[in-house]
This record gives structure tokens, sequence and C-alpha cells, in this order.
């Protein structure tokens, strides 16, 4: 099983969505993660879908996804060649002591504290998917109330500088 | 026109995404922004919806959505009670001179440059929704290339600490 994410320009239209996912759910293609927004053109949106499968179903995807009428492009988010980001907001059970362990924790990882209950603690972190899921598998001995993810999101990068 | 923004707790299953989408689109209802992932618990997908519609039609979806079979739970993500962030990636094509006012513009919002080119620089950019705006209002003068965002996410808040 292989991860693909795959940045796809739609017209921004009612169904789009529907559509998309429509395919992905007929042929019993998992998605990993999906986010759609609309873009620098308010007439497009984009969308991101991170997907697993062999590279017979990941290369189906494409050609079908193609087929799509408001599908305009689709681009592979390969690593190296693209920037790939994820939010995550995560709500944590705290008694007072375990509190500081998770701020202190919290800022190795760069990540934020939202929000401060007498019982909880929320934390927001921004990375690739590598960080992200060292942060979690981190807070593995804590309670997880509540955990929301945004999925990966990406854009190809500009050419390099060769020096 | 009201905004409001759902978070949904969803079964993982590969159908989930296609019929909350599909009862969008049948219904006419517009989806600003749309992301799901899985929770702490892999059984289980958080959706959050950020939609606009009057006072009639958004207490209408929330009613269908109930309906679903695959919806657990509904909840609205008010402001106050809720933090709500979206993360965006936007590469923008620069002259020398411009790359150093751009850089200095993400200084102000705290927001990350990810990419550097001879010709585009690419900027990562997490906040609540009026400050994710402001910074795209800001860089109106400049050549935006591509935008990618993941839409709104959010939790409630814990219970506040009162003094």
């Amino acid at each position: 099983m292989k991860k693909m994410v795959l940045s796809l320009l739609v017209d921004n239209t009612a169904g789009v969505l529907s559509r998309v996912s429509g395919l992905f759910s007929r042929r019993g293609y998992n998605i990993d993660s999906l986010s759609v927004g609309v873009t620098e053109n308010p007439k497009f949106s984009r969308m991101t879908v991170a997907v697993s499968g062999d590279d017979r179903i990941l290369s189906q995807i494409k050609k079908q996804l193609l087929k799509l009428e408001d599908v305009i492009s689709i681009t592979e988010l390969k690593d190296g060649e693209s920037v790939c980001r994820e939010l995550i907001l995560v709500k944590v059970k705290t008694t007072l002591e375990e509190r500081q362990q998770i701020i202190s924790l919290a800022d190795v990882f760069r990540a934020k504290v939202v929000d401060v209950s007498k019982e909880s603690v929320m934390i927001e972190i921004t990375g690739n998917i590598s960080k992200v899921e060292a942060f979690i598998t981190l807070l593995d001995g804590f309670a997880i109330e509540e955990m929301v993810r945004t999925g990966l999101t990406g854009l190809t990068r500009g050419n390099v500088i060769s020096e």
C-alpha cells in the first residue's frame, strides 16, 4: 500500500464534491483525508485528497478523476517537489501536573496552546505528516478527549535556487 | 446570509463523504469549505463543514444531516465557545524587491516562509478566519500564483477557568 496526495483544481460548483467523493466510494477507493476550499480565483476550488492503494489502483484513480467534467487538472504532490501541511487541534484532559508536561511538549514542537480550562488543554499543531504524527504519538500516555485534523493540503514548490 | 461551522462526528466508512456531500448538492446548499480526517478513534472521522444560508436553511441542514445513518453527532462551532482555525498555503510570484516585502508581511502575521525560489515565495499561514482573510487581502497587490486552503476546522473550548 502506497500513499499518494492529489491536488485537484475543480470548478466551484455545488455538485463537484459529491461527484468526486461518489467516484471514490463507488469503486471502494479509500480516502485518508480530503479538504476543499476556494482558491485565488472564486470560480475554482482546490481539493486535496490523500489516498492509499497499490500502484494499479492509484493510477486508476487519477484516470477516473480526469474523466469528471468538473476536474480541470490533477497534480500529484510528491515528496521533495512539494510542500504538504496539515493542521490539527487536539483537546487533552489533564490534571494540573500533566498540564505543564503537555505545554512543554507543545513548546518542543512549536505547537500553540490555544485554550486552557480547569480540566483540559487544547493544542494547535501544524506541520508535515511526520511531525504531526510524532506529536500525536507522544500524547499517547495522556487522555485525548477530542481531535480534529484538516487532512493534508499542499502546493508544488517553485524552482529551487541553484547555487 | 449567515455563516455556520458544523463539526460532524461520522462513521469512518467509504461512503460517508459521498452521502454527506450528496445531501448538500441535491438540496442546493452551498458548502464554503469542508475538511475530513480520522479522529482519536480510527472508527470515526470528524468532518468540519462551513456553510452559508439563512436561518431556515441552516436549521434544515442540521436536521437533514442528523437523519443520515453515518452521522453520529453534530456540534455547531460558535464564536467564543470554540476554537476555529484554517491553514493556507500561498505561492506568490515575486521580483527580488517584492520578496523582502512579502517576507516582512509574513513576519507581522507570524506566518512562515516555507519555500523560496528565484521567482516565487511560498507562505504558510494559520489562524482564525479574520486573520487569514486579512493576510490574503494584504497580498492583493502581488501576483498570487497558487493558493490552497484547508477550510475551517475546530473544536469546542473546555470550560473557561473562572477567576
